[in-house]
């Protein structure tokens, strides 16, 4: 297969580990026989520095002219205590994701039976937990106008806009990928307050029915925020508006313990995101110290999604449980043995596949 | 002193731990000497069935006239899953609220030593965590208006909205609490999207130069989330606006593993309302087994918060570490051995306060 994707670095740690995870994309193209382009581009803090624009144009070019996009973290200190900035990275990707049509943020969370010690909650609480939330990403408040300020600067406001069209197309993946795990679908909103929440559990309760299979609960966000911490194994996938999908899956994603091991993928109308769930890490950036598992796990994200190359993507997953196995790891995730680099454990990974 | 309250034990198991917190506000009463007036009245579900209003004009009434309020829980399944009903519970609640001006929710979170076991989190995590999240209860998107929806009725639409007023108003509370405390305060916000939250953000940071004693930090939500579960012992004080302290307020208080242990105090400028963390549990209503700690705690907040009564709250605090050091606890806190009933719990509570 051709395969031609747009790889974004961003900031911080980001070029270390999106080049480890590039090694690996090309070690299993070569070993499947896949015809592998690449171009790489900026976004972030760097665009900023470099040409005044969080997402340049020639950025956003690169991704629309490609089957997938690699990418890593953004964010910089520079812009961290400086909300008001006229120009910040996140911007740069707030107009990415929406220019894109990147309409859906998929968080697969697993447990990782030899890392488990590393989880916050007790081993039998999160012991077995694999659950999967799918967040609205180009819609709610985070898009909704008017946003601003009253002319006596006194008062300042957001709008939450939701439309039947945004809602119906991420239920309608919610239920696709409970239909191919455990078929059970947990709608969040917050009904008893919102409008909006409304219009999705009307939309939601409509669709229902046409995933007969799929059993469908109902739950108020400040309820989930509870039970995913008392009882994640009771999840399988969680669907969510934008703000509600921000606060949850970052929650949901320590619960393992492995933040520096999940990967996410964004699936949009134009082409798809695959990145880490962690941040940019400022203060690890240059030291070959960042764990590279979870932007690894975001091409075999990528390969699955994008390509559908389910094998490939099973390879990759290999690869990085036989690294964890072996002891090959950075030092977020060592017990108490040696620690490996960033590209140690990269290097590892890839000759894994080659062999 | 003279202490006139109201007192509305709402639905579920709201009037059995609702009788328990009055007896032991009764008894501490009688031990100091206080001379106590109160009146009951109707709210949530039972409000509706008797009179088709959730928060009648009586109970307003009786509030207004009251130094503080002792509240149970509303809601019944009977709504829960029709949250398009015209009439709801939660409107009671939501306009209790607005009407009396409580501002300000005040939850400590605390570990008990003894039960920390219960917790789902691990001992060494959790283990210490004390903290006060403090949340803004009458603005933000659960009032902002425009709320609705589109003519064509195909978008529905929030509106969060904030003005300078009311985020000083809780800021400055929460530093008031901060200097009694560690003098640590953490405002979460969003300010790298919603403009709100970008004027909470300019707000805080001007108040905060005269509380030079305090440490402030700014946090994102999402961050908030997740460093709730990671390293919840680093938190002193947390404000946050309405719809992020419902969310992050709910997943605190199930870290400790106390969720019936739990009480709250929502301050207002016309009078201030005491209650449990905890909701209706309709599913153990009537059957004497609910805990009645959280409500019990609640009141001795009420002699502290609302009529400077350290002492009285001091009491009813080591009555109940009392009772459960002695294992005279409901059910959710049993370890192995026998387990008491509400009433029983709160009678040995009484005793122990009267001895
Ligand atoms: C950086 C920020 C704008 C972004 C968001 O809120 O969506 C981030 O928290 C995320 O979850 O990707
Ligand atoms: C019942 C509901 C309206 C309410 C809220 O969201 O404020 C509840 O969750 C709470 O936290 O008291």
């Amino acid at each position: 297969m051709k395969m031609n994707i747009a790889v974004l670095p961003g900031d911080g740690i980001g070029p270390e580990i999106v080049a480890q995870a590039l090694n690996v994309t090309e070690a299993i193209c070569k070993k499947f026989g896949h015809e592998l382009t690449y171009k790489q581009a900026l976004v972030g803090a760097c665009a900023i520095d470099e040409c005044g624009n969080p997402y340049p144009d020639e950025t956003h070019e690169l991704c629309m002219q490609s089957d997938a996009v690699l990418f890593g973290a953004i964010g910089s200190p520079k812009y961290d205590n400086n909300p008001s900035a006229k120009i910040r990275p996140e911007q740069g990707l707030l107009s990415m994701r929406k220019k894109l049509g990147l309409y859906a943020n998929i968080r697969p969370v697993t447990t990782f039976e030899s890392l488990i010690h590393k989880s916050p909650l007790r081993t039998d609480i999160v012991k077995g937990t694999d659950l999967m939330c799918i967040r609205e990403l180009t819609g709610g408040i985070y898009f909704g106008r008017p946003q601003g300020r009253s002319e006596d600067n006194n008062t300042a406001y957001d709008t939450c806009v939701y439309t039947r069209e945004e809602i119906e197309r991420i239920v309608h993946l919610a239920y696709k990928y409970a239909m191919q795990r455990r078929k059970k679908l947990t709608v969040v909103d917050k009904a008893n307050v919102l409008c909006t929440s409304r219009l999705w559990r009307e939309v939601a309760q409509k669709i229902e029915k046409q995933y007969p299979e799929v059993t469908t609960e109902y739950m108020f966000v400040d309820n989930a925020a509870m039970q995913l911490i008392q009882w994640p194994g009771r999840f399988d996938v969680v669907v969510t508006e934008n703000m509600f999908g921000d606060i949850l899956t970052d929650e949901a994603s320590v619960i393992t313990g492995s933040l520096g091991m999940l990967p996410s993928a964004s699936v949009g109308i134009y082409t798809s995101v695959f990145e880490p769930i962690h941040g940019s890490y400022p203060q690890a950036a240059g030291k070959n110290i960042a764990n590279p598992i979870a932007t690894i796990l975001s091409a075999a994200l990528m390969f699955e999604y994008a390509f559908n190359l389910p094998n490939e993507g099973k390879l990759i997953r290999k690869a990085v449980d036989a690294s964890i196995e072996a002891g090959i790891v950075t030092e977020d995730l060592a017990k108490d043995g040696k620690t490996y680099s960033t590209s140690e454990v990269g290097e590892w990974i890839t000759n894994y596949v080659n062999n």
